[in-house]
């Protein structure tokens, strides 16, 4: 398993987790007790970034603007809270865009802090988590959970802490209403052709997750909220969602016509524009999934987040499980991947201070040694392109998209020669870093290349700027001669990570 | 398991193995007796392929002529086998060659048939089936097979028929010749270099061979002949080579001080412009798997390519484990993968004779069926494109690279938009089946998108040029809103396959 080198939370802590939707942003803020949250602080702003998002994948400037304005906000909130117990995360509309980055340098200029996008699985994951910690589950029993986002709904059925089966669709209660009720139009026509169209989506799963089964269904989200409290304010039900009450819900919004006609007990203004997408694509679920109750949940992805932070560092770590699964499905050798680690993070010791790296570094370039020769699997030829297509495009639980492009990057220049676009994908402000920790690891390969348990004798690595020395026992060298020969050309390829490598003999 | 559509041989087939190989081109044909192998005629030509090949990957225009007078003398000599009963495979030349369509163009014209281009590894274990059937192991015996041709040598361990380990290296007696003795020279100074970076290429996997460990070694190809020939003939050994052997005759090629001097006892002149590269290539195997003693066997690729061949079709065909072995490590659901084999094969079945579609065409589609889903295990989003990815770049036992991306095509197409790049990796000639089979494969996963254990009630395919009319029951599809909605929008994305679907209802 990688190395913990962010160690746990204590007691007193404070946390925060910011959810960038599609429809609104949140920002919740707890603090640990005994091992458990407590919310101190809830802040939520309606965005509707899923609204100025066109079909080129381009942003519009107004709402743009919008999210940065309410993301200056919030990063008042979280000024003076250490960053590693932060983490922000956004969701479908910025896994939309057709270049994020354009986003996200603003914004996380705007925030102070990094914001991670999340594949729609992974959200999934962390949307089940919040729910389960906020309703511990009976022993055994399975749940369904439906998370109806502004631009993407996440299905999970799980049992106890563990989600068995994610899905993430691309429909949500802002895409929906815009893009089958146009003009603010309802009609019945309308409404059943987008119905078919969107209860294929779940077709998609559906038989799979009804033979799975489950014992009690979860709503989260604001729809489900919104819809909850009107089914309670119309004295349906005392808060759970029915069929038969949705059914009452859908026709009401269908006599009203047209959107901003929609009058319904216990209806927010600002839920009103969205409300007709969220129950198109609920009835969808209930006709799909063959459903006849769903109780609602107060708890949704930022209470997911919070907690996925609080296992971070810790035994559990959801990161080191899901490399240690990698490892396992792809069948990596665990004692080279152990030979490597130990030797890259020897060299991170010595190097740590000189280029400004710290403990998060460290443990990416663990997982990074542990994830290396996984696409050996694959094939022998190119392993490290393999490796670097398999970690870019997997959904691994705990990692955001950019997490996972920087271990891919370091796999990709793990060996051979390193093309430009090895890097490409990583933002500028991390660029140093990733360069500096393929060094490193490049190096810790080269010196296990014959796969044996000898550690090299007196190595020591000095940087400074982008020079490198290492320094070795040249009489044990001397006594390896292709290791020799390895090390001697490694400076022509280090040149490709823009760092000049010496080799020093003593 | 794939359904074996292609039959197994019978007594009295002829079979034809053609190894187009960097330093010569070999044909053996041989007949089946009592179900094993009786080699009827062998023939050879010199054409030194590796020696035309330039750091750009083009080919010289006099060793493209050579070779192409030479495949159409074999192509004379395979002309009356049933193509099924033939194989040619090219080596590591042709893996190396920029465009290698621009050569396999007119040199299957040239010999009549289809040249196989097959990887490294695939290559390695061709090699050790071929010595395995040629020297019967004994039980429980491990065995080192190390093949040292023109461009590329393989080295290989074992047990009884099985490979336990195959590994290819870039180094081999043409191309080393041509690359360490330019110009013909040679001095202990230049072997001592070339020694060192050849072993380098060895030492990649020296530790875990010499920790797995063999009970015998053998050397096979003309480089071990050839060597082995000179030791009997200097009377050093009686046919073995020996370490101190060894160093006897690469002392004999060093007095000589050019290549064209060296005259040993057994040498032929067509050997002698290429024996110091194999020499210096068996040196560093020597030397890096700390070898003392290697007997020299007769068979080679091309005999591996023959048992490769008489067990295609039966019970073992190498291809099908592959795919069973892929199924198991990518975690393939078997149960839809066989739900969709058979309505694609039955869909088959009505539309062969008007598509000219084979039993190796059904063969294929079989497996594709079995595959498609295969890169769900990496994530859903976009796992056709996965797959296609694994598809095309693992090393598959059994499989030449254009079976594997003829494969990694039907995949690719199986679901969603077809670009047109997703065939661009299939010749012209082959690209009308592709397309076809592509068609077959995608209609046959859209009716088992429920993955339920249903079968779609009178389904009848009919086929004309490129029009395809897919005729159902209406009061059964009608019942099955889902997926009369995934049917109707399926001609659309048909049209990326050039094929003009049509839905009729009765």
């Amino acid at each position: 398993m990688p190395s913990r080198a962010v160690g746990p939370l204590r007691d007193g802590d404070l946390l925060a987790a910011l959810d960038l939707g599609s429809n609104s942003f949140h920002i919740v803020v707890a603090q640990r007790v005994l091992g458990q949250l407590r919310v101190v602080d809830r802040l939520r702003e309606t965005v509707r970034m899923a609204e100025g998002l066109n079909a080129l994948g381009g942003l519009s400037p107004e709402v743009c603007e919008r999210a940065l304005a309410c993301l200056s906000r919030f990063g008042q909130r979280i000024a003076d809270i250490p960053p590693r117990q932060v983490r922000a995360v956004a969701t479908n509309t910025v896994r939309q865009l057709r270049s994020p980055e354009a986003f996200l340098g603003p914004a996380e200029a705007a925030l102070g802090h990094a914001i991670d996008v999340i594949s729609g699985r992974e959200e999934a994951r962390l949307v089940y988590l919040g729910v389960a910690h906020e309703q511990p589950p009976q022993d055994d029993q399975k749940r369904l959970v439906i998370d109806i986002g502004g631009g993407s709904t996440e299905c999970i059925i799980g049992r106890g802490f563990t989600p068995l089966e994610r899905e993430s669709l691309q429909v949500g209660c802002v895409a929906s209403t815009r893009r089958f009720f146009e003009g603010g139009k309802l009609t019945r026509k309308r409404w059943n052709a987008a119905l078919t169209e969107v209860a294929l989506q779940f077709q998609q799963f559906a038989a799979p997750y009804r033979s799975l089964g489950w014992d009690e269904a979860i709503g989260t989200s604001g729809t489900h909220k919104a819809i909850g409290n009107i089914c309670a304010s119309m004295k349906l039900t005392k808060g759970a969602i029915t069929r038969e009450a949705l059914a009452v819900v859908r026709d009401r919004i269908l006599q009203a016509g047209r959107i901003e006609d929609i009058d319904l007990p216990g209806l927010s203004d600002d839920r009103r524009p969205v409300i007709a997408g969220g129950v198109l694509v609920l009835e969808a679920a209930f006709d799909a999934l063959d459903l006849s109750r769903l109780q609602v949940s107060k708890a949704a992805l930022r209470e997911g987040v919070l907690y996925d932070l609080l296992g971070r560092g810790g035994a559990d770590d959801p990161r080191d499980v899901s490399v240690a699964a990698l490892m396992q499905r792809y069948g990596v050798d665990a004692a080279q991947a152990a030979r490597v680690e130990a030797t890259a993070l020897a060299l991170f010791d010595q190097v740590a201070k000189a280029w400004s790296l710290g403990a998060e570094d460290r443990a990416v370039l663990s997982r990074a040694a542990h994830l290396h020769e996984i696409g050996l699997a694959i094939a022998h030829s190119g392993y490290h392109t393999h490796g670097a297509y398999v970690l870019q495009h997997s959904d691994i639980a705990g990692f955001s998209q950019q997490g996972q492009r920087f271990l891919a990057a370091l796999v990709r220049a793990h060996r051979r020669s390193v093309p430009k676009s090895a890097f490409e994908m990583i933002p500028d402000r991390l660029l140093a870093n990733a360069r500096h920790l393929a060094a490193l690891l490049r190096l810790a390969v080269l010196l296990h290349r014959s796969r044996g348990n000898e550690t090299p004798a007196g190595l020591q690595l000095q940087a400074e700027g982008e020079k490198l020395v290492l320094r070795m026992d040249k009489r044990w060298l001397q006594a390896r001669p292709l290791l020799r020969a390895d090390l001697e050309s490694e400076p022509e390829d280090m040149l490709g990570l823009g760092i000049n490598l010496k080799l020093a003999l003593d």
